[in-house]
């Protein structure tokens, strides 16, 4: 039933005439059909269809947009098992997972629903006028913030649902009212072809025009670059590799007007286990971490790359605990087989460096596809990390660095050369970190998230999380892609002085017909 | 009394050899003293010393931070009259003009004095933990804004005071926890110095590291650049040209972990003069525009340079009653030689394009000094203007183009085809705008302030402001210069998880010790 083709404004498009093939990473079958890949041509028309389609979709009422991302969830809901039959064949990702990141993506939906059908998100402001304020007048100044028009948002590998075709940011772009081009990510097309055909049947569903929502099929470099290149985009999501982020960024900053990126790229998730917390409960952490560095294969931004440790007794002992448990856990399929050989080539490249040692390896051998990644901690020292600058470059898999200090003291010196992370973690009894402040004030200046006794694989959606951190974690720290506050990256505020208030957007009027949280002459006023 | 030096922390240093002088626009003498241009290794200093001094000042309550805008206030007051002299003789700036602008810095400071002290622009958010949650329990997290770190700000010369040394960008980014560099503007080198000091004295009074505050002279394009690429700058606010602000741009995106920059840079500020409000009032909108087109002889980034109205008879009356007005304003002194020559140069190639003619000019001829701008309103038609891109640069000086169009229809052709602006203006009447429902949504996909029956020049300080546009206006129409969400440029969230209640910062605790707005389990709670 699949077409292979990309869909700008709800249409299946011929391309460009290459094709490719989806092979599926549990078995190395090609799965059917074709893929069509789409040329520069296609990329001009689905940006041209956007732009037209900004000019009704950025005037739709909260409500409207709401409609919209729940007849998306709906949609998706509808697709039922040929979607997640089809995430697996493509990724590997085990069915519960899959099921489990569609309940994310739908709810993520339905959560950007409600904050636009709420509203206060616009942050409304009036300043009223003062006619006869000395020695000037004061005029009437009100400011809400508005859509910026086409986003391009590129689908991730390691999400096929939650960061993909309509993952979190289609759902916040489209929440505040801009068009969105989705580039498919190469190995789950089909995925793609399901979901953007969900998202396009909603478009329809809903009376918007049709260039609202595009997904276009071929390789970043070439498609991906073109779409960022395009006039019309005004901005950019991204989820994946350091070098292929900055390309993007890079690319976006060329423009004669330079547009926004916000990609999410690399993070080792550094942890710190602090001596009193190895010594009283070394063997829950190593379990938990053994679980947070092998979790999904290890295909999370989130996981945790680096550990360190105080070298003593009871670290050897954490240590011995965290081998058997991470010894046990059987290699697993990763997302394709591409990833697989980076996976192996970077943590072959780290074991071989001189003064690092294997700690535990999975115990099982993997299957013969290729595509199987076993779970691996390599060990050494502060100073042998010190002189490999290859050790701090992220592993995308199941790996992750033990790396043992001699002085409490090293932990701070090794927080402040870090570079930006997404998260970073800290594992201390009460005792431990009523001594750890410089290192917890350190870590905030490196990292968008700081947890204490946990691990950072699970993002939580709700307003106060943050994922996003100092370059390279991200391209723009100020801006998180998970949680409510996504849909900050694609709007702007626009300031209205002396409206008459037949003119002024609804959000702005005196009387609040919206109901909004607004700030009104410099304070809070609830609706 | 005056020592032309640099200031790092607090302390005059010898620079690297060269000197250059400031001279008087007003009569073109040599002001003392030599000033001292630093160094790359005082570049190096000056960050190192803000990145200790950060250690600290990121620490302090917004109490703290709040009595030193207030203390910085005061000392620039106690400068007295010296200060207002020698920005007048610096930069040619009238007294009253002077004096209106160290109350709009005073004021600006006291301002984010009252935001910080009072604590909620930190944007708190509390999820309170769900251990028995289904599938997976959710971890208690915390969010708020930290600063970024050092930021360079470099002064503008058409703001010697409310945008330079301790101007809107030092403000905002001292109000938030962050050092502060300043390039100072080499046109106003000795005004640098004074405020330099004031802020000094204040970070000194406030038991304030050093670090907290330098000042250095030299180019803009080198030790300009110094300061934008160094490893240890974390954000720069700049206000000037096109090109130096996409220098700067350009150098930050190429930074191995690229930085903002806030550079406010180039505006049309169009003007749409709809056909009932130039016939019911055009003398009076003639007045007017007149006045917002010289005043500070059309120095400021919102001044209208571009004018668009109906070809029609009561638009030629219109014509000439802006030609009256225009010539009656004398040629008044601008910043300094080069700005002068910069402004005839612009103001005569545009008049030099086939199609174009002088509707107006000063009538009184221009001092001899070679610093005096004369008003100049130029006239063409659309189609000129559309086959000359040169007419759509800006011309920084008391200039502006009228261009007659044929067609209400050519309002929204003309808006579409704009670059980015601060702000677009519409005078119509109830009629007229009753109209114009198409042209204002395209505006404001535009600029960043839309005004109606106004005139943009003058811009307020409060929290409806929006002093940003799309691109070239600023780098990133997200955020403003002007008003209280300046702020927000220099900080980034930060997210904490099941944090012990001793170890989150006060903003985070459930107790609500600094007693905030913030968003608690989703909703807006009062402090």
């Amino acid at each position: 039933m699949m077409h292979g083709r990309s869909l700008i404004a709800g249409q299946p498009i011929p391309g460009a005439g290459e094709t490719f093939q989806a092979r599926s990473p549990l078995d190395n079958r090609v799965l059917e059909p074709d893929f069509l890949v789409a040329g520069a041509q296609d990329v001009d028309s689905a940006l041209r269809q956007a732009g037209t389609a900004f000019e009704v979709f950025r005037q739709t009422t909260g409500e409207q947009r709401a409609a919209l991302l729940e007849h998306i969830a709906e949609e998706i809901v509808a697709l039922g098992d040929e979607l997640l039959t089809r995430a697996h064949l493509e990724t590997g990702l085990p069915l519960a997972r899959l099921t489990g990141e569609r309940a994310r993506t739908v709810n993520q939906l339905k959560l950007f629903a409600q904050i636009v059908r709420e509203g206060s998100w616009v942050d409304a402001r009036i300043d009223h006028a003062a006619p006869n304020r000395q020695p000037a007048p004061k005029p009437d100044l009100r400011r809400m913030l508005v859509p910026l028009g086409p986003v391009v948002v590129f689908g991730s590998s390691n999400f096929p649902l939650a960061f993909s075709a309509a993952g979190g940011d289609t759902a916040s772009a489209l929440a505040t009212g801009n068009p969105v081009i989705v580039k498919a990510h190469s190995g789950h097309p089909g995925t793609a072809e399901l979901v953007a055909t969900a998202v396009c049947r909603a478009v329809g569903a809903c009376g918007l025009p049709g260039g609202v929502f595009s997904m276009l099929h071929g390789a970043g470099k070439i498609i991906g670059l073109a779409l960022v290149r395009h006039p019309l985009t005004r901005a950019v999501g991204f989820t994946g590799s350091r070098a292929a982020g900055r390309a993007l960024f890079d690319a976006a900053g060329a423009r004669p007007d330079p547009i926004p990126v916000f990609a999410e790229m690399s993070s080792l998730n550094p942890v710190f286990l602090l001596p009193g917390a190895v010594k009283e409960h070394g063997a829950r952490i190593a379990e938990g971490l053994s679980g947070s560095v092998t979790l999904g294969v290890g295909q999370f931004c989130t996981k945790p790359g680096l550990i360190f440790g105080l070298q003593n007794a009871e670290f050897d002992q954490f240590q011995q605990a965290l081998a058997r448990v991470l010894e046990a856990v059987a290699p697993a399929t990763m997302l394709h087989s591409a990833i697989c050989e980076a996976y192996h080539d970077g943590s072959r490249r780290a074991a071989a460096a001189s003064g690092v040692t294997v700690l535990a390896r999975s115990a099982a051998a993997a299957q013969p596809t290729g595509t199987q990644g076993e779970a691996t901690i390599l060990r050494t020292d502060l100073g042998t990390f010190r002189t490999n600058p290859e050790l701090a470059e992220e592993v995308f898999g199941p790996f992750a660095i033990l790396i043992s200090i001699r002085t409490l003291g090293e932990f701070e010196e090794v927080a402040r050369s870090l570079e930006g992370q997404l998260t970073a973690t800290v594992h201390g009894t009460v005792e431990d970190l009523s001594q750890a402040g410089g290192l917890l004030r350190l870590l905030e200046q490196k990292a968008g998230r700081l947890i204490i006794n946990g691990f950072p694989t699970g993002v939580e959606v709700c307003p106060s999380m943050h994922h996003g951190g100092p370059f390279p974690a991200t391209t723009d720290a100020r801006f998180t892609s998970v949680g409510t506050a996504a849909l900050y990256r694609f709007v702007r505020p626009v300031c209205y002085q002396d409206f008459p208030a037949a003119l002024l957007p609804e959000a702005l009027r005196d009387a609040n017909p919206l109901h909004l949280w607004r700030m009104v002459d410099g304070e809070r006023v609830a609706p």
